[in-house]
């Protein structure tokens, strides 16, 4: 048997307690995978008196990530802190620095750093694994580095965000709004007392800028993603969504299109009876719409001390094992710049609910906006009459172009008897 | 850049030519990834004058497959040629013995012969990979032996046949019997002229039987598999399925037990809502309950030129970049023979359809049939009345020992007013 591979962990929340007990309970299992032990030799995290559930004894401990990097006894350094900045990225680097390997959860570092990380790793001749950063759980980053890497991938799109579609799905289900459903998710722990990332569309946004990045073989580029999140949505427009046979999700989506590549997070109506409707609550999806495979789904867990333990250990794995790739499938230096396309050239389909004064004329002159902006109406339905007050207008148009949408939107908004900043969902069919 | 790696194919049929097409169509994407170009040097297959659509200049011919294992200039030998013994068996022993890697999409030998098989890769030093073998184009081989190696996997189901639930689904959704189906899928070119490996079940429990290894590090038992078709699922099934809230499908199960490892293929009834019950048409589907990472699936295209493409070139971009693991995930020795669960002892709940002569006292004959062998009913349902003739009678039960149903089910055939075999199906709930 080869010596025992020694990993240094950076980070002891839920997820890092979890790491050293899968690593702990499964040790003989993993040891018959790998052909070689996995040895926790050094652990750091912020309080060292805390009771994690987990035997620290014979294990280093550091206070300070970065030393822990540059001075334990470790051969793969796991970076479990968290953020684009700051002590996760200055360990990375030390760890590169000093010939380590990364194991890491961390998709704000890789999102923001992906292509200057893959160059370092690529530099110092080790890896950098990211499975847990995306989707949880489910080995979405294999499948696209690896299992589908014969194929030209067309587009991808899913549901990376579980506090989202949990809260997505809770408004439906119980009829309750947005603060409501958040405050409940925050008290039990499904939410973030912060929630801005997840709800903002920006930790869903963070994960489609990596797995675009492997998909279409460029650089990371989070600052060109589209981000939207669902403060906005009201149980208003769930309720239309469900009356015209849609369900709202938060969706990821990237798409090579003859404008560039599209990459965006938004609010989405998508069929009903699609299979992306039916993920509900904390799952995370993901399809890949590749040539020549066709469409392949992975879904599962997308959060969660197993489901990211799983992912941290199966790359661990993957280094014990001494299999190697280049962080995005290709050699760091073959990353192509994203060729960002622009938004105002996507042509989409689009659901836009109003608040007018239910008094007459409105209509027409909503109507007239659009036409003068060349948005095809597809349909309209106004629900309730209740003369002089606001009553909702929700409209559906046919293909346009999201420029056309906007303009058309901004005379909308600028009409006397709209009464509040109109609400537009893009439809995916 | 290291030097290509060359590969011989062996049978060009439609999946040979596919794979053919792939590695030249993609090259530099390929190359990009291995960091090597992937070159065919040698093909073998039995006619050598009929067009494929693939250009074979500067590829060397082969009539005889361990001829050119044995003699071909290819680092690789990629077995195209299906069947559990003869051409493909002397094949894949053949280039273990000159020392080439396997690549091949044969469940069948698989299923037959994966311990000697991966016993002889071992000891050969060289890969035996088989993506394309199970589930076509999606990479449930990677995700179980490598994206969910660090877990403990507690059971596994799917629908490995495209055939079959083709099959089911036409039925169902053009109300027509399973050989009108049939019959217009042979024609269509979607069933084979000889149908039984796939309606039998033999090809979802050759699948089973190699995701059952890599799942629990046992060795392939396909004796062990628990087989049943859909030849005698009748519409009169599928109707009463809806009624009952179910769907039929053709369900390849693998699963720890305290009586050891079941595994099975069996038309299966399950609710109408689960995600398993959408899968349709020709796709398949994996669900893997494991610990920690608990449920994640795996859907996609089951066969076809472009998915098992996809699958053959991923194994031969693995081998191409270094990436070496045991056949099954662990090495072969450490394989335990498989210690088969006896099927009498497995506690499920059941659909049964009877055919009854429409007269009084039938109910209460089947009733004590049951009772005597404390099978405890859930529901019954007769429909229509027909004095004298035959008319359906449906029960589900509460969960039973399957040895108590089996004598139950042998004490109502015996009944003189039932006129033929029960129709039994189990509900997974």
């Amino acid at each position: 048997m080869t010596k025992p591979l020694k990993v240094a962990v950076a980070g002891l929340g839920t997820v890092g307690a979890g790491v050293l007990k899968l690593l702990q309970q499964n040790s003989d299992q993993l040891a018959a995978r790998c052909g070689r032990e996995i040895v926790v030799t050094a652990v750091s995290a912020r309080d060292r008196d805390r009771d994690r559930g987990v035997d620290l004894s014979g294990i280093e401990w550091f206070d300070d990530a970065s030393a822990m990097a540059s001075r334990a006894d470790a051969g793969v350094v796991v970076e479990l802190i968290g953020g684009s900045d700051g002590v996760a990225y200055d360990l990375v680097k030390e760890s590169f620095r000093v010939g380590r390997h990364v194991v890491t959860a961390n998709k704000a570092l890789l999102a923001e750093h992906g292509g200057e990380l893959a160059a370092s790793a690529e530099g110092a001749g080790v890896a950098l694994a990211y499975e847990a950063a995306v989707a949880g759980g489910i080995p979405i980053i294999k499948a696209l580095r690896e299992g589908l890497a014969a194929n030209h991938i067309d587009s991808l799109y899913g549901i990376l965000n579980g506090t989202s579609n949990y809260i997505l799905t809770e408004m439906r289900e119980s009829r309750r709004d947005f603060a409501d459903v958040l405050a409940d998710a925050q008290a039990a722990g499904y939410a973030e007392a912060d929630p801005s990332f997840d709800v903002d569309g920006v930790d869903a946004a963070h994960k489609l800028a990596i797995l675009t990045s492997l998909a279409f073989g460029t650089q990371t580029d989070f600052g060109a993603v589209l981000v939207e999140g669902i403060r906005n949505i009201s149980l208003l427009d769930i309720d239309f969504a469900e009356e015209l046979g849609y369900r709202i999700k938060l969706l990821a989506i990237a798409r090579r299109t003859a404008h560039g590549i599209e990459q965006r997070v938004h609010p989405t109506m998508v069929h009903r009876e699609a299979a992306i409707a039916r993920v509900e609550g904390v799952t995370n999806a993901v399809l890949v719409d590749a040539t020549p495979v066709n469409a392949t789904v992975y879904q599962g867990p997308g959060a969660g001390e197993g489901p990211t333990a799983s992912a941290v250990v199966a790359d661990i794995l993957d280094i014990a094992s001494g299999r190697r790739l280049p962080t995005f499938g290709i050699p760091a230096g073959s990353l192509t710049p994203l060729n960002a396309a622009d938004m105002d050239k996507h042509t989409g389909v689009y659901y836009v609910r109003l608040m007018v004064r239910d008094q007459p004329g409105v209509i027409a002159d909503v109507s007239a906006a659009l036409r003068d902006e060349d948005v095809s109406l597809e349909s309209m339905l106004q629900r309730g009459r209740s003369p002089d007050e606001a009553v909702p207008v929700v409209l559906t148009t046919h293909a346009t172009l999201e420029a056309a949408m906007k303009k058309a939107l901004a005379r909308i908004s600028a009409l006397g008897t709209v009464v509040e900043p109109p609400c537009m969902i893009r439809i995916e069919e």
